[in-house]
């Protein structure tokens, strides 16, 4: 297994608050009375997509402080990051927020990885909170990874439909009822030779596997002791291949146990092929709806994995494969 | 000064081991009997310039825990960035490593971002140990944010050149002589309206100054009490800039107390116009120079502030403004 991966939080840091914006589309799907926001056109007013994306996000940021009773001022740390290129979207929010920064690249797995760092930043009193964030938008993600919409270009039904959409989370030591991030596990970068960026499941469900592997080897924990395993955007062919994977390791995963955020985004009809993706997918679908059932007991222990396949055009064109990543958190509702 | 941006360390995580691998370029500088490795030529046998950056910062971690005495497959952490789309420089290096990994987008204020998160990890128990790193690559950067190399295009005197280098520090909680980080600020993004490629450190200097400002207000030192304030790669320009802007702001700092890695990393007979940068270029100084001088005893306290400009092309297109963004450190040696 390598290296011990999974921190443990002692001090059990609150999710204080959480916001979720998403676009047209994601608001016609399952989570669409869900979402605090839903925007009526994808644009928001701005002069390109980029600027579209990172105005959802801070709007999204803005609307989880309200939610969570500080003025942006206070946030002591801002955890984001998204799929673009420079993570614009992230900077040029966190340049209009004016808050402390972290930048952070995970791909898909952002929201993960930045909710680990986050509730270490307060579980170790070293901030008094932190807001953790990820979003992105189908028009970026076209046209950055595969191509121009203009272009009317036909998705292979292996193909993911980037979410427009955002979610941040507000993250502090507090008593009370709250839901809580108890452990984090970090990722590793994984890599079984894929190349084609219409498949991104086959790349992530190795490293959804890996994780979650190392997570219950070091936690001593199995499925049994989650009232579900969420992945954020393996859509219905990773999800099919992570099932497969845990099954050749060993590991028992009943199927009804296992949720994935990308299968669960839009309706068939909407034509989404394998399901979401994007940054934004678990980032949003746990602010809309995980949290909330955490809360209210339905599901009181929840283990988030957050995957990302690191595709880059620039490496793809040079011959190489997809490497993929992910980050899996425990989060409590008692 | 807005919310308070800085982090203490009560544990002193030390550096217990680092490394550096520079270019032929960097290795005809001043420092060039000071990096652990100096490479014959910038490709590394590789196929590619980003291969190649990757192969590079895969070496440094490798010397970094050859040097500290611990094998790869023991590091608990490897926090890293570079200026690559997708940061894979460090993502296909974590891949061919194998540890668990954190990726992270500061541009080139990175190495310090890296270094306070993994400051953090150790400090606050959550790992035993922590690898925080860095690289550039002249190549892949003037790719990916100027022109490229084929074409032979003119520099002007306020461009930078982006450094080949790599440095990684491993982090740990060890009593004894050592170098500690002791606390850390975090950066916001701060955007003054540049609009020019090629004069990073006018982009730079304005956020810099900024961290520089929230740190000694919130650790209650000033210039004073630092043998030594290093930014990462202003280059003469932007150290001048940053001079310029302290004055304004009232905080004091003797012109000969603050060293620029960028301005420091090549002769003038080298045609580095405004000096050197990337973000290479504060990891590889840190590691090949700074660290000893801090245990030597010569700068017994030195605050390290790694900067960052925030470029992307595809919002320069979009007649966006570059941010940039400062983070930093304070490093001891007693």
């Amino acid at each position: 297994m390598g290296a011990d991966r999974t921190l443990v939080f002692p001090n059990r840091p609150a999710i204080v608050s959480a916001a979720s914006i998403a676009g047209p589309k994601e608001g016609q799907g399952p989570l669409g009375e869900k979402f605090d926001v839903v925007l009526e056109e994808d644009l928001l007013g701005q002069i390109s997509w980029e600027m579209a994306e990172s105005e959802m996000l801070r709007r999204t940021v803005e609307l989880c402080c309200q939610k969570g009773g500080i003025a942006v001022a206070n946030v002591q740390a801002l955890l984001s990051g998204d799929l673009n290129n420079q993570i614009i979207a992230s900077t040029f929010a966190a340049r209009a927020l004016g808050t402390p920064f972290l930048g952070l690249y995970g791909a898909c797995s952002t929201f993960v990885e930045a909710l680990i760092l986050g509730a270490m930043l307060v579980d170790g009193g070293y901030r008094e909170n932190a807001m953790a964030a990820a979003c992105s938008h189908f028009c970026t993600a076209e046209r950055q990874f595969r191509n121009p919409l203009e272009l009317g270009t036909q998705r292979p039904p292996s193909a993911q439909w980037t979410a427009t959409a955002a979610g941040a989370v507000l993250l502090a030591r507090r008593d009370g009822a709250q839901v809580r991030v108890v452990n984090g596990t970090l990722g590793r970068v994984v890599d079984r030779k894929i190349r084609d960026a219409n498949h991104m499941g086959a790349v992530m469900a190795p490293a959804v596997c890996d994780t979650i592997c190392a997570h219950f080897a070091q936690t001593g924990t199995d499925a049994g002791d989650y009232d579900r395993v969420v992945t954020g955007d393996l859509g219905t062919i990773g999800r099919e291949l992570l099932l497969e994977l845990l099954r050749e390791r060993g590991v028992d995963m009943p199927k009804e146990k296992l949720m994935d955020c990308g299968a669960s985004l839009y309706y068939d009809w909407q034509d989404a092929h394998a399901g979401g993706s994007g940054a934004g997918c678990i980032a949003a679908t746990t602010c809309a709806r995980l949290l909330d059932e955490v809360r209210e007991g339905a599901k009181q222990r929840l283990l988030l994995v957050g995957s990302g396949a690191l595709l880059s055009w620039t490496s793809a064109q040079q011959g190489e494969s997809i490497p993929g990543i992910a980050f899996a958190a425990t989060l409590e509702g008692k």
